[in-house]
């Protein structure tokens, strides 16, 4: 899927770098037990709302799509983000900044050895399933958290990187962990890319 | 609506103190903003399935209460709540603490003179509304976050007092300042009380 034929010295400058947490950042925390169960209450809600799981997951990647692309400049601005130079740093800039940031936790990021774009974030906790027992009856197909994998889509778009986002593993499952895999794919056509410098 | 004949020594207790927030409290922090955007794709959603504001309210109120009755425990157990005496140290508490822990604000109380059981919880800021410009078209009668009435009568019936919760004034309505309305009503019957001691 990635064409570097496509791609310009301009538009393959990642610019940002692995930060400190701004003193500002401290100034909005809250405990996440409201919005865990909050978020529970919206998965709730689009179960009812569609049959299948598969919508629900569509509609929750969407949704956190939707929420990455303006949640993006508030975390730069807060996070304090500099330069990175390779997709390597943004999987650690990720993990270790804005899901700490965010959630509290910080994965771990293993990388696939023979491919430089794919990367696996491993969360040995998730606590937006801190309430959740089991999947609910009959969504066995159900990715519960799927909105984060559209927050992240949709905060690297904003910084001119396309990712396919899906979790590989869920502990909620069955599996031992549960994994969000990304795989960086191309930049952003050239033209959208200088636009929105 | 309060009826003192109805209530039992045992049940009057009010056995809650005005606490610190403890540390094991802060390992559960984060930012405030995705929660925010997440309960604003919440409202969004509840828009779409709900053609009457009244229905969302309602909607909105009846999830938070399904929450607060979740998250009191929790909250008591991260807060270190001890003993209160009266409503108003209630009132302080749910200001000072509880607002202060889950959205990191601390709204101020104000006391109706004339009776002993009504509260406002005055909110200068709001950052439930902080990427919320305007309601949306066509639902100026919407409580945005009327989640959070249900979530606090939720929590005080789970402490055995029973309260209406409603917003008197709402900034996103044009109102000067957001006000939460808080009336204690009578404590839970006897039996309940007792089973749930």
């Amino acid at each position: 899927m990635s064409r570097p034929g496509n791609r310009r010295p301009e538009c393959h400058k990642i610019d940002w770098h692995l930060p400190a947490i701004s003193s500002s950042a401290s100034a909005h925390s809250m405990n996440r037990d409201l919005f865990v169960l909050t978020y529970g209450a919206l998965v709730a809600q689009l179960c009812k709302d569609y049959e299948k799981d598969e919508d629900v997951n569509n509609y929750l990647d969407k949704m956190g799509y939707g929420i990455g692309i303006r949640l993006v400049e508030d975390f730069l601005a807060r996070s304090c983000v500099k330069k990175c130079h390779s997709y390597s740093e943004i999987a650690d800039l990720i993990a270790q900044v804005a899901f700490k940031m965010y959630l509290g936790i910080t994965p771990s990021v293993t990388r696939n050895e023979s491919s430089r774009n794919e990367f696996s974030l491993i969360l040995d906790k998730n606590p937006l399933v801190e309430f959740v027992e089991e999947l609910p009856a009959g969504r066995s197909s159900l990715c519960y958290c799927n909105l984060l994998c559209g927050v992240i889509r949709g905060a690297l778009e904003m910084i001119h990187l396309t990712a396919d986002v899906t979790f590989l593993q869920d502990r909620l499952k069955g599996d031992k962990v549960t994994e969000i895999g990304i795989t960086f794919l191309k930049k952003l056509e050239e033209k959208k890319c200088r636009r929105k410098k």
